[in-house]
């Protein structure tokens, strides 16, 4: 059998596998039903569904997503979940049978959701891409990648669907904290990151799996930052800003991609052709697999209605490049009498078949199908793993704001009290597509501290004070005689993107733990949680109101997963750390920074408006712009690349050499950056680029380069970066892209509105 | 001499003079000084302006921008500016020396303001284009614009810069009020309507005036409606909505366009060479005149970037199509230089000097070029004119809200309290692009009321409580007393868009006029003054909420120029009334609906919003839109086509026939409208179309027709509509119109979200 054979190249396995498939064996490697719903977990032990063994026998399931996902909207709780070991037991059941009881014995695309961690019981929860964005250190996250990719593989996870590479433009979107931040460039840089680390050096590897892009395209420009609604974007901004991403991405050699539920000017993106066949596979060489979201064909028809029903909504997406359908049933349901009917040519079927086999192929499913559920126990949530978290965490928070130096706080800071309903909350601090997680393995910022002040556990006072919704004071009473008795207080708010983990709530009065089954859901983000405003929900800007007129130093540490606008906290809080949803090691690391083990070094990758009347406001609009609105200007509280330090750094010798390039040239940016404080600390060099004038109009600055540099106190470094075509171009009046002959200036700095810049000439070809 | 000679055909004319033309000849017809600046005014007398003889002996002057325009940005005020009389006088005496001091004699275009009347001191100044748009009557606006011609060719003015055709996607703009509204098909209808009277039958009568169609294109879609900001847009969306109106216009013959300040995906609107010549002369064959906004040339060079300089500027926007430039210099300055250095052809100068004298011709300028004074006076402000504006402010006006039938007032109201900012303050009802006039012409809402009670003045108190802006309380003790003094509180509050117009303050604590030089702006709307929030102003809802706090009956009238968002004022009013800025006759028109001599029957052509953190909010969005927000759905307050009567209406017995046509097909549709109240009054009967499925996704519904009839009370109509291609068709996926077989549903009603429904089957070709 030759498909069978490893000596084979691929692509004569997956034409001989091909050539003795039924149409409802093909029809069936396109179908991905939901894998929670494949088994039962009863008192330790795996038991097969009964539908999922028919599907199985009559033509086969290609690919199941989610059998390790547990969350409220599959139904898998902490209790009725899958461990570690019996994750990896339960796909290599599943496997088996597809394997044994299917005629050509194909093994399934087991796919989970990996965004910032494994989604599973017991894997390490990293913080959110939005916080991964601002560490600014590609590096890092391509490591935990690694960390993520081998993970999931232990189980035998062997696609994911991450990264998200959608560039947000409306922070009102609840999806904001998935994504990396509002710049395409930077974005680039995770994106090419996140292939190389999800998928190494080999897709057959036991610490790979298979990268899948999304949202394919435009998806964070959605219309009032409204989940999946629709994108009004020209063709030109399209190219340069959000295909930008998932280009760098594609060249990395990613192996799947998901077309996003939005429409662009009227054409829904899973049934984009010009997209999926003319840029991505046809201009960019994509030769991977294309992969719908949950439920996306359904939406042709229901929705976006551009399908009379649903085998016309089929007929269209495979017809316009989809490979695979998401947990839909409209490929099962309706390709096979399509065909057959005439309505469909074959070929267009076998070419979607062709994709999804050779990515098996690719992934070594047919050789090594099961997982070792050993080394399942041993990977997932490893120490090395959780230190990784630990680090990537205190990389990612920003500082905003250091008044009077009350930040790191020294040992002698007296009795600190921790006042907030996300200070021990910790299903807050996860960030949406995660597993619950028992609470041992999660530590919160109460726990940070306290470990911190271990020997004077007395120090630490703590009250939730209120909740994140609602308008219950209760524990307003409780908080504000904890910050009494406190010499600092440090209020931990935000947002929470946990669905309901049925933790239990907490006693507002006492901050202890009431475990009744059910809490009260305090979402105010995540997919589907989109807001019309920017504010902290519920009482919380009352409560700190109220602490900080006990005129106590104040510190307050965000916690959630998007900008928030709160003019009132930026100008009489002390110190402000932004820490979006920092992970389960978010407490450790946000300690670390307050008490100064660890040198803030996070900077913003989303401009942070003061009031959602402003937006947009990312950092890179065009020059002209308009003008301040009447009650304030348009420019953001918090610009693009912003993030204090606890030490200083200091800018000198700009040089761009040669001073002018032809088109295709480069030239040597160059720039003296010294540690001038005296604390050891990393500052992220950021350059931006200005097309002085150009045959379209362009952004004022655009960011093409960035280097994270660990200084020690007065430490010099000469940080380089190289300029050339691809940090010249842009997508000239033609829609193709030119580097113009003129004048650029070159940018170095701090963020993007402190810089020091220098000309670079490019002559004329 | 040929080009003298009015029997021959104006492209004969046309050609004998370009033919005589130097250089500098031509190039002088293609610029447009400031016409202010051309004379001086002194005690009635006028003196030519030394520098204009210059430039008409040195090549000539082709056009002036806005001789009569009185306003703070001209600098000419309501004492220093010209009466009717007088300027019509000084139109002639500029243009006698253009004629008789220059080798041609060819005569000035006079171009001048019109949006809602002539701007000009002393003409009729008509409601906004918001509350024309709020008539939904087009016979009574196209006989507006015969008015507005007529005060304007008086006085020699022959081309206006109106109509203003943007749809408005965003009420942060502050230009909102200029427009007709966020419907495309609505605004066609208007514009239509414009260039009908505007330019009459002819356009060398002298009741006509060329009509310039503006901002082409997208200007009411700019990033965070901030002024001239770029457009996000696809070209189908921009063929399909903003086009729509421009091609209505072009298609009754306008005879004048300008581009738009914004760029659309890169490119600047004034050098758009693929609208311009492809689009607009091309496919819709526009055989006019192309001007370009107020120093939008120059904005190529410093603001979009994409010229290196003013030279270049020039030259890119003549390629373009552009043929005159308003009021900047680099016409002047460069194209002359740029010809001879052979940067330029000369072929493109003549092709727009052609067309700028094609139009001089066809106004007749040549053959008539002096204006009649004694025309001038008696046309200018005439009763007729004045009784008009005061039955389109009254049309306009749209009743939000009744509760208890407290509206209209009864004869036995008894004491009415007018109380607010907008009560008495003459210049805010004007709204923007008018010229100062004297206060005696104008009627507030206070004259108004007292006009009606003029038997019994003791029954009127008023206190201004605040101001638009700013937070001074100390005129609500004052308004709080005429509040507890009065049965019924009719409250008027709302924006201003007039510049200082150097009337005088009012005195919070008495109502009292106090006339101290310059007024403390009140400024919050008109161009350049967009806004982050809707809410209304200063402390004027606190003044509201004060008042309410007396229980006594409320009646909220807003006098304004966007969408307000008061969700406290929408649930404790008795009643709300929105006059937009209504114009001189403004306060008869608003006490005519409150004391019921007019039955309301505005209805908004702009949604409503409860938050600016909700927009978009535009009715006609896709219907796959997104979600609610986490703390409201993103529903308008008011939808699209809403607004109440003193009479009901009924709906019966509606018919689509026949209910199945072929695509080029037209369908009629039927209904019963009845009064089944017991006062007279006028329904706007409105007709969306949905197109169930298509290759394209669409708005859910769509406004494709309406009528407004006036019915007495019992009375039943059968209105009728023809369903056709052009109410059908849409742009498809190739970016042609198509009518696609399938289903549509026929919508008619009486808003967006009440409306009866029947079907209509287009079937195959």
């Amino acid at each position: 059998m030759i498909y069978k054979d490893k000596t084979k190249p691929i692509g004569e396995r997956v034409e001989h596998l091909l050539g003795l498939m039924t149409l409802e064996e093909k029809v069936g490697q396109l179908i991905q039903p939901f894998g929670w719903q494949t088994y039962e977990h009863i008192d330790g032990k795996i038991k097969l569904a009964e539908s999922f063994k028919r599907q199985v026998e009559n033509g086969g399931v290609g690919s199941l997503y989610g059998v390790l996902r547990a969350d409220p909207w599959t139904g898998v709780t902490l209790e009725s979940g899958l461990s570690p070991r019996l994750g990896a037991e339960a796909v290599n059941e599943i496997q088996r049978y597809a394997i044994e009881h299917s005629r050509l014995g194909i093994p399934i695309l087991i796919g989970e959701e990996c965004s910032h961690g494994h989604m599973a019981i017991g894997a390490t929860v990293f913080p959110v891409p939005l916080s991964l964005g601002s560490t600014w250190n590609v590096d890092l996250y391509r490591e935990m990648c690694r960390a993520v990719a081998r993970e999931t593989r232990s189980q035998g996870g062997a696609v994911t669907y991450s990264p998200v590479l959608d560039v947000v433009r409306d922070p009102r979107w609840g999806r904001t904290e998935e994504c990396f931040g509002e710049d395409a460039y930077l974005i680039g840089q995770m994106a090419a990151a996140s292939v190389e680390g999800l998928q190494g050096e080999r897709l057959d590897s036991e610490d790979s799996v298979a990268a899948t892009l999304k949202h394919f395209v435009g998806y964070g420009s959605s219309e009032g930052g409204r989940n999946a609604g629709p994108v009004h974007m020209g063709r030109r901004e399209l190219l340069e800003v959000d295909l930008l991403p998932f280009r760098k991405a594609v060249e990395a050699g990613a192996a799947s991609i998901m077309p996003a539920y939005n429409e662009i000017d009227g054409v829904p993106c899973t049934t984009n052709k010009e997209l999926l066949d003319g840029v991505l596979r046809g201009e960019w060489g994509f030769d991977g697999m294309v992969i719908t979201d949950c439920g996306a064909i359904d939406m042709l028809a229901s929705g976006h209605d551009v399908a009379g029903d649903g085998e016309e909504a089929a007929i269209q997406a495979i017809e316009a490049g989809i490979d695979m359908e998401m947990s839909g049933e409209m490929f099962g349901k309706h390709l096979a009498e399509a065909v057959r009917a005439g309505r469909l040519d074959t070929a267009v079927v076998d070419q979607a078949v062709r994709r999804v086999l050779e990515l098996k192929f690719r992934l070594g499913l047919f050789e090594a199908p099961y997982a070792d559920p050993a080394r399942a126990e041993a990977m997932i949530g490893s120490r090395e793993h959780v230190e990784l978290a630990r680090k990537i965490a205190g990389e990612g928070i920003v500082l905003l704001k250091n008044e009077g130096g009350v930040l790191p706080l020294s040992a002698a800071a007296g009795k600190i009290a921790v006042i907030g309903p996300n200070a021990d909350a910790h299903y807050n601090q996860l960030g949406d597509y995660t597993s619950p997680q028992p609470r041992s393995k999660v530590t919160t910022v109460l726990g940070g501290i306290r470990g911190k002040l271990a020997d004077t556990p007395e120090r630490v006072l703590y009250a939730p004070g209120c909740r994140i919704k609602g308008d219950s004071r209760e524990g307003f009473e409780f908080a504000l005689s904890c910050a009494e008795r406190a010499d600092t207080v440090v209020m931990v708010v935000g947002g929470s993107s946990a669905r309901d983990f049925g933790e239990g709530s907490i006693d507002l009065r006492t901050g202890a733990s009431k475990v009744t089954g059910n809490a009260e859901s305090d979402m105010d983000c995540g997919e589907g949680i989109d807001r019309m405003s920017l504010r902290l929900s519920g009482v919380q800007l009352e409560l700190i109101q109220e602490v900080h007129k006990l005129g106590k130093p104040l510190i307050v540490v965000y916690i959630n997963g998007r900008p928030i606008a709160e003019p009132w906290i930026d100008e009489h809080a002390d110190a402000i750390l932004e820490a979006w949803y920092p992970g389960q090691e978010g407490g450790h690391a946000v300690a670390d920074v307050l008490f100064g083990d660890v040198n803030p070094s996070g900077r913003l990758t989303v401009s942070i408006p003061k009031h959602v009347g402003q937006l947009p406001v990312y950092y890179n609009g065009k020059r002209s712009r308009g003008k301040r609105y009447l009650e304030d200007d348009a420019q953001p509280r918090y610009p693009f690349g912003y993030g204090l330090s606890y030490t200083e750094f200091g800018y000198a010798n700009l040089t761009v050499q040669p001073a002018s390039i032809p088109p295709d040239g480069t030239a040597k940016v160059a720039v003296d950056v010294t540690n001038t404080g005296s604390r050891a600390g990393a500052e992220v060099v950021q350059l931006y680029v200005t097309d002085v004038a150009s045959a379209v109009t362009r952004p004022a600055m655009e960011l093409k380069g960035f280097r994270k540099v660990y200084l020690g106190p007065g430490e010099t470094r000469r940080v380089e970066f190289t300029v050339g075509v691809e940090e010249l171009q842009y997508i000239g009046r033609d829609y193709k892209p030119v580097v113009e002959p003129g004048e650029f200036r070159i940018h170095v700095g701090r963020h993007v509105n402190e810089t020091w810049s220098a000309k670079l000439i490019v002559r004329e070809g």
